[in-house]
């Protein structure tokens, strides 16, 4: 550790930063908590989308997921460019499935609400519904890489659906 | 560390041991086997079962994993025994969906090879096919108590699953 | 996930099960708080023992903390009283450096603070300060075994350093 | 997965590729294993430096640890360039020690070998004995910035021992 240190951003100022990176990528917020409502709906009844934002947000102003965020995006974006250095600019930009750092990435996200989140990361890593899907099949090339966005947005999902479970269990 | 140590088995002694066990509570490694296939055979032309039966076996001769195994059938036999304390006895014994120990030990397994394995694993813990749905099915009560082993057979098939797909682009 | 759950602590019932618990092994809460003390007290001016309590107390309230606690001292409890199969009886009695199952525990309870705790663990784990050292020492055989428990006390005063280090910072 | 991939190298090309990126950050394999012979020689008799090389070498061959290293450096290489979008820039040229990602990073290094080399890692990443302290020493700024090479070493030396630590027990 190292006195001099740099601001990373927490609550509200991680969750805005967030926001505002996923708009830039064509995700919104809405978009996420819907796969949330869907994974947990079977588990809590009476369960509304509010709800499910609300807890989206939640997992948005944590330091550490709003860290491995701006840190995929910055990778997908540079990817873009043509500014990594080789070889890892073609296994970015290919999405390699061998890779693996997307999902190091992404499992740091659901690691916040502890194990129980796993599940739902896999299946939806796997199944790839609404925005994942999107955003993992508009295409990797020249002008286009999504490699770490769509196992993040999965990440984030899966962790705002654990957060929900933990807390309906918490409020009984 | 100490000077004085027990013995854990890695190898052929530990795939053994692993494979005994299993048997023991029901579980083939041709059943994983199966699940492998279903998993690699996309991606892999030409895949069979021999290929993944030998990657089971393989995944089953860790220390980690076998270590992994060992501890988990032992509290779900412990707890089929009522031998465990209040309240571990009731959490273990009703497989609380938020215990998340179960998970913690499969994602052990899982790490073996890699985070390409996580993705497998979540999707065969949320639709269990095969001998993971047969094991999560056969019920939870006072006789019956698979609450670690469904979890397990699925992060060994995972596991099993993601060391072909490393190897398979290793060998080209 | 089954409809029918038993009921796994959390909150204010998880802290008071688990300082029962870790009390019933001769450990006090403030024995791991003097831990934390020393671990941030160089990064923190002005930190007291009382928010170290705090801290740790915090940690023992989390759902994930309570339940590998439970398992990890059951483990041993059950070590003591030879109820554990072989070999996993010799294993856990002898402490075996090779398990790895005891430091899996302890990572899931580390992971709670996000990464940033690992560090603090690993010193821990190998300095054996305090009470870890105290727990570590005091023998393993037929009528002691604390296998689970010095890595727990590590992992608990980890996590409970690093919610120190990220609320400090959230809170200028 | 898709089916147009980039190659992500292993074995061989992995090792050669991770001693050049590296050699070109001023790290020698060697400078390495002198931490590997330190950690491990207690537990060792009789172990030397050839073996503490090798180890690390058959660590840098494995696919994750080499994209993980190639991930890390870019990050470093590109802060040094002032390529990283804001906030990231800030964070990781000033090592900010709640970023977490670098030791996301390092972790998906220190599981190759299970568990038990997480307690090496964080004593390592504390202690920072030989290269590390001097990768971590030589400043964080505008010319320099190595937030992800010092934990990214102490994670490959904590795997590189966990690695004879299995493989001295293996071979009885």
């Amino acid at each position: 550790m190292h006195t001099t240190v740099a601001h990373t951003p927490a609550g509200e100022e991680a969750r805005a930063l967030c926001e505002r990176h996923l708009e830039g990528r064509g995700v919104r917020i809405a978009d996420i908590a819907a796969i949330v409502l869907d994974l947990q709906r079977p588990f809590v009844p009476g369960l509304d989308v509010a709800e499910c934002v609300e807890s989206v947000e939640a997992v948005l102003s944590k330091r550490e997921v709003c860290n491995a965020l701006l840190t995929g995006i910055a990778l997908d974006t540079l990817a873009e460019r043509g500014a990594l250095p080789e070889p890892l600019q073609s296994t970015v930009l290919h999405d390699d499935p061998l890779y693996g750092i997307d999902e190091v990435l992404a499992l740091a996200v659901v690691n916040i609400y502890g194990s129980i989140g796993f599940t739902n990361f896999g299946y939806l890593d796997k199944v790839k519904p609404g925005i994942v899907g999107l955003v993992d099949g508009r295409g990797h090339g020249p002008e286009r890489c999504d490699t770490f966005l769509d196992d993040l947005i999965a990440a984030v999902a899966a962790a705002a659906a654990a957060r929900i479970a933990h807390g309906h269990r918490d409020t009984r």
